[in-house]
């Protein structure tokens, strides 16, 4: 394999994956720090969320009202992304990422015991010269639950034979 | 430090570890997903395959054989891979990889408690221009398991003082 | 986005980031490993390590000292680093780092259930011509723990409501 194989496009997707992969992580790392107003920053204002098939929000603003309240839900969370695999557009505005989740959820309701979700976060990020990359699209799946407050999760769809 | 030091093959270097890191996600994704043809896709004909000490394949045939009954085994995996380290031969055509493995299994059987496994993924992958990067070679490691269905494991070789 | 977009400092971030995130895992490993030799070489002299408000160390003589006995308080440890996030400064001779740990432990005492610790990395590397990167501060913070044997934590500073 010589230098030229290597094409600026190549890159390119380098550089920008590792900007995507950066939103994703502070994401995680707002949510664990319950930081609401910073998490809602990471989307734009016309995004869609949704944590589970009854649960998600249109629009930043709607979003940040569902993040109202895990400040006393919550005593602590712990949120650990990996398996990050990103697709650009041809003209790089867009990115479709892929990545698995798992998260630890302590309650803040005594006796309760802690919650753990097993699954993937299915997104869509968009660039712009403002605000480099943000969410517009973010999806959450679950492969599994163990003692999780949100009883309803829209599934990772695993074949079943 | 300056640009002149950045070498091309550093940079071809991260281009094919990214490449490298993705076979390492999908298979991942397709485990969990329960898709065992695309799987198999992932490796060479003639790659060996251990996930035990007596329990392992010897090519892609032999491989795609055990990925039977893994769809009514489990209702659920989730694979998580980080630490990814890569390390490529001279000429680029092999990769030596290092990662570490939580997964997660939930099992079909009733009353059966979720299996945990903690380890080690080392593998060899190889490059040709038809179909990009694959294992040639994959072995799972165990730092230990709680509640897993595979009583004997490989160890990762911890020193004992 | 054209090619003349990207920037020779940009690359050199990518090559150097992957470099400093492979300390990470190296550490994670030769800590999963018991290779406790190892381990103090992938930090400086001077470094300061904190795994705790009163368990630290100053130095790395005085952080190897830290890890005589853990051959013998751990059968099994995995250390499992996500969520990477790089930081260089203008000269690249320093990177401040920020991680996310998932660490499961099997103690050596009979009976005794096993340790999960969930937190972050705060950490900063230098870089020299001779050893490459090294940690010279490693503080480990903890979103919260479940049966861990060290009892006070450095907090990550959840914000409260």
């Amino acid at each position: 394999m010589t230098t030229s194989a290597l094409s600026s496009r190549e890159l390119t997707e380098l550089v920008e994956a590792q900007k995507v992969e950066r939103v994703l992580y502070d994401y995680a790392y707002y949510l664990d720090m319950n930081q609401p107003d910073d998490l809602a920053a990471l989307f734009t204002s016309d995004c869609y969320v949704a944590y589970g098939p009854d649960f998600g929000a249109e629009g930043r603003d709607a979003y940040r009202k569902t993040l109202d309240g895990i400040g006393t839900f919550f005593t602590a969370t712990s949120h650990h992304v990996s398996n990050v695999v990103v697709d650009f557009d041809e003209e790089m505005r867009s990115a479709t990422v892929r990545s698995v989740l798992y998260a630890w959820h302590q309650y803040t309701k005594e006796g309760k015991p802690d919650g753990h979700f097993f699954g993937q976060y299915h997104d869509v990020l968009v660039r712009d010269d403002e605000h480099g990359w943000r969410f517009t699209r973010r999806e959450l799946r679950a492969a599994g639950v163990v003692d999780f407050h949100v009883k309803k999760q829209i599934p990772i769809g695993r074949a079943s034979a």
